[in-house]
């Protein structure tokens, strides 16, 4: 082992040397995040200690209605899924686990960091004070925010440094507030669950990197790109804490009551509907029958993704089923037959399949959100409901639902668009070579960024048998 | 590696080939589930967009009195302990983590959906329209429903195809449902965490079917049926997600207010006595007072399970404790004497022990409800108390303690029964050889439905030494 | 492996036997905890079914007013905290891993009780009646008790045998709750998370007994005492539930209202802020800008610890990044240099390195809170807000902030003696031989007090290629 360290020492010592660029952006990144923080983020009413006054005014009758009850478990709940559902999914390599669970950690404390910033100057900058006021919806948004840019990593696992993904999340997370912006500001589209805003664009914008990014000898790597047999055991830890919380996911932003009710209840279904179909397709595609791992701890999320923007219509029980039942499909097969030939067409080259699992069933999210829109009837919804769901009030007051779905459509390929195009550009921007990325040889490998300790099988058989021998060694 | 894969193959083709079954199986169910949800479920007023009618109508002050405030951070607790609980708690087997995390998702995915019709049909169909209305307390009572089948799995893990585990669930789940009605609508027994309904029936259920297709041969399997290192440390996130959340499971669908407070309490307790008792009868039954992790991995949790009953009655915290004193020695004796001489002498084959961690506790969590239940006083609980907490109105308005206490001590037989009964019916279904159950040679091994990778182990080792060799050979 | 085994119990054999005593404890101390809430522990009036009274007599509006529903899901992200969270981030030794989270479910399981005798007597015993009424925030209060010794646990981990562990918690108990009472009431010092009240108390109580117990010759265990691959990927799971979940445990008994949802922002924000400086000191301290695990795993949590009393205080978001800032950066400091010259001269062996993040970081965030405390302003907080918060009522209404900041720095001096003089008598205390400790080359080793399966890699390799010769082999 310590032989073939030195050897990795000798031949990569120019590229994935980050011991000053990696130290250098967390440090003036970290400091700019405080300078301006501290000009512009102050608590909101509901988190200062002025809501005591704030509740006298309001008619408040309880603390109990402070936000905070309504919306911190399924914060909590998010939270796990970036930093637990995330980091675990990618852990599936068998030697990038490390990278996979610890640069997701790094990007998500930053990313977060930047989001309030950037989703405050857009979304809730008080003209007056020009000041963004924060609370717990801040939080999630920050979480929601940062997922796209997980998503992202995801197809570029293994192949980037801690520099490029942290470069790839200020930009990102840029992006994703302007697009944001125009999707639920100017086209006043729904996307609670974030479809088309976090997993659309997330998918479109991992994907344009890597194919910016493309490595024409990445088989080198061939022999690290595979999971190992408790590596597997470890992602689906990830899949279980996305999948479970899914569901808070796609409900943690609506409105309260009703809102969050059904939309937990339709994303807990999409998301069961998906399972059974995700192991059909598995099954049968394979040789004998037998379960592949890739398809079980991926596709059975597509369900969850794909119900993000209808999660708070009133798509009706079965209808989130049906909706899981097509998305387990298309992503199972995506990860069949449409990744290796987007490898060998397109040049893309796409780690964790996120086109399978973020950028086809975000997509369809997106499209069934305006078709359920568009069909919603005051029947069905109540006046009042109607208003309430789609937020028909102020400048948008009199839009019917046709329209509606227009727009929703509409914005599914805004967030389609920016994905595309602005990947494009920090593709660019991530192809100079200054970044410290792994060679083509390297990849998908710890040894590059990380201390990565001996293996237990290292321990000299001797020492098994003769404790005495042990004093003599040199430190291992 | 190969070798053997390839061996394993010729072998045992016919016997596991599910190739056809399982995706039948998965796609028919489905579309049936669909066809069903589509015909019968709809949202409840709580998740409905009429929700802000409602609650004019009904003079609810506030959102936050929605149903799904009171229940949403219990069900996703809950919902972990079916997932991760259940499902890492069986990864211990060194080659069954696979089929242990993957299939309990499977089956658990596919058992939410039906429990939702099944417990709808029995307990919340609405006369006028034929409807069932789902709100998150349906969500909770479908994962408990599942938690059922689950615990059936755990006495047949590793010797069972996912075909036949899917036919468990659907046959489970029915029985479940009916036993469940005449537990507490016609008995009109109190079991708000499910001692009776879900642990006594379960560890029944999976214990009868196991007798039914006990195999006389698997100890040619038993160089597999047993833990490695890491395997055991992966049980242990199942182990600590279901003890740590099980105080939400007991608390999750008991009265608002006190009764969801006092369940946890009482829940937490007995839990933290369990785990004194386990380790100290795990220690003295082991040579030199080294502690079995068998032991740690599940009688820590026989207060959780002995506590389902009686959680949300006035048991007192030191009686809760008193259950978890005696219910962890019981637990940890079963696992040390009890399971060899079921299978030296009643044939019974139990691979996670479920006898001595759900079967028993429940039954005397059952009949701890019970005694607790008669010897309620009107001192103690306060008359209004005593209305509330054992539901003591309409048609059951006169029933005095005495009486609940005999129901109560019914209900627990009732749900033996079930479980036995029910048990060996579904075990003789299960025992036509069309199901795709592996041999007894082949059992508690991933290899049979699963693509397992390659070990570490196997990356031929030249390749750590000179990094040229490895464009010369072929990939892995 | 099995040569080994003998030899090891041949050698050992007197020394880590606790067949006797950890039972006897185990026992004997469970049916102490039995007796004492039998005499002294009842639900409170939010836990019995006397609520509904109580909540007409009090003018409670509705249930979800029943403080159950404002803590609990922060209980439930604590209780997470304390079983997974410490467990797991214990985990990263190569062959400890039983033991760090086994043990640490034993210590936590008995402390929490003892925490609930212990805590009630000093702060919630009822003089009318001399019972300790019991309800969710007393069920957290525990948890944070435990949390002390889980963290003396992190500094003996692998050193100490499982009967000298809970003789550990008995007593760090019983101190804890002695200097809460001296901080939080007679002080009346603010330490909602507590920096001061748990983690420099916890930190330097176990840097004191770890200093009495100091063992010369430790290095011939040095080969074990050092992480595997996946080990480290198992400690990830600790830290990042210890991580996600830290705002609920600094907020988890604030004020209802501002004062939880303040002290969740504040953490957040601070987590994250930590999160980039320990990856930015990890980097630039390696060669070659490689990252350590142990910086990733642990520094990164230090922001959380620091902000345990201000949390709750105005501190501006920015005040909270900044803290994290530096706390990332000296925890990260710590252990690259004070950890190694802590041992070679101090003689301090500290195997998790808790005076990194537990111990200095504890006593800072005391002096942090101090700072904030005095700095305080009736501008800012307005004067209702500077009540609520630093509770100026009864006894203290005329306190000033000037005065409260100088009792706050007294406070954090108490909790650290407290620490260094009762770890140092408890130290003494676990030095009799008579508590089953190993030997010196046998410590960070499963096999002292564990059943430990043999590894995978002991199948021998010809069952690989010929299934035939299973049945021929004897029983592995």
């Amino acid at each position: 082992m310590s032989i073939r360290r030195q050897f990795t020492r000798c031949s990569r010592s120019a590229s994935t040397n980050v011991r000053v660029s990696l130290p250098a952006v967390c440090f003036v990144w970290q400091i700019a995040m405080i300078v301006l923080f501290g000009v512009f983020i102050r608590y909101n009413e509901e988190a200062d200690t002025h809501w005591q006054e704030f509740r006298r005014e309001n008619n408040i009758s309880s603390d109990i209605e402070n936000d905070f009850y309504f919306r911190y478990p399924s914060f909590q709940d998010v939270h796990v899924m970036i930093f637990v559902g995330f980091g675990f999914l990618m852990t599936f390599l068998k030697r990038y686990s490390f990278g996979a669970v610890g640069f997701n950690f790094l990007v998500a404390a930053f990313g977060i960091q930047w989001a309030l910033l950037m989703q405050g100057w857009f979304h809730t900058l008080d003209p007056a004070t020009g000041k963004i006021l924060i609370g717990v919806e801040n939080l999630i948004n920050a979480d929601f925010c940062v997922a796209g840019c997980l998503i992202a990593y995801g197809a570029l696992l293994g192949k980037v440094s801690p520099v490029q993904l942290l470069v790839l999340t200020l930009f990102g997370v840029t992006l994703f507030a302007v697009e944001e912006y125009i999707i639920l500001d100017l086209l006043h589209a729904r996307d609670a669950g974030g479809s088309m805003v976090i997993h659309a664009f997330g998918g479109y914008y991992g994907l344009a990197i890597s194919w910016v990014l493309y490595r024409p000898n990445l088989n080198l790597s061939k022999r690290l790109n595979g999971s190992v047999y408790h590596s597997d055991v470890f992602a689906m830890i990830g899949t279980l804490f996305l999948w479970m919380f899914w569901p808070s996911f796609n409900s943690a932003i609506t409105d309260h009551g009703d809102g969050q009710h059904r939309a937990a209840i339709n994303t807990y279904l999409a998301l069961a509907s998906s399972v059974l179909t995700a192991v059909g397709i598995s099954s049968v595609t394979q040789k004998k029958g037998k379960l592949d791992m890739v398809h079980i701890q991926n596709a059975t999320l597509a369900g969850g993704v794909a119900m993000g923007t209808a999660a708070e219509f009133m798509i009706t029980p079965y209808g989130s089923l049906i909706v899981g039942f097509c998305c387990g499909i298309i992503s199972t097969f995506g990860y069949v037959f449409v990744t290796p030939l987007l490898e060998k067409y397109l040049k893309l080259q796409d780690t964790c399949g996120v086109h399978n699992l973020h950028a086809v069933p975000g997509m369809l999210g997106g499209f069934i959100g305006a078709i359920v829109a568009a069909s919603a009837t005051e029947e069905v919804y109540s006046r009042e409901g109607l208003i309430n769901t789609f937020d028909f009030e102020g400048d948008f007051a009199d839009r019917t639902v046709g329209t509606q779905g227009g727009f929703q459509a509409a914005a599914c390929c805004v967030a389609i668009a920016f994905g595309i195009v602005g990947g494009g550009c920090v593709g660019l921007v991530l192809k100079i070579p200054i970044w410290g990325d792994p060679a083509d040889d390297n990849c998908y490998d710890d040894e590059a960024y990380w201390e990565v300790p001996e293996d237990d099988e290292s321990i000299p058989p001797i020492l098994e048998y003769n404790n005495h021998m042990i004093h003599k060694l040199p430190d291992l």
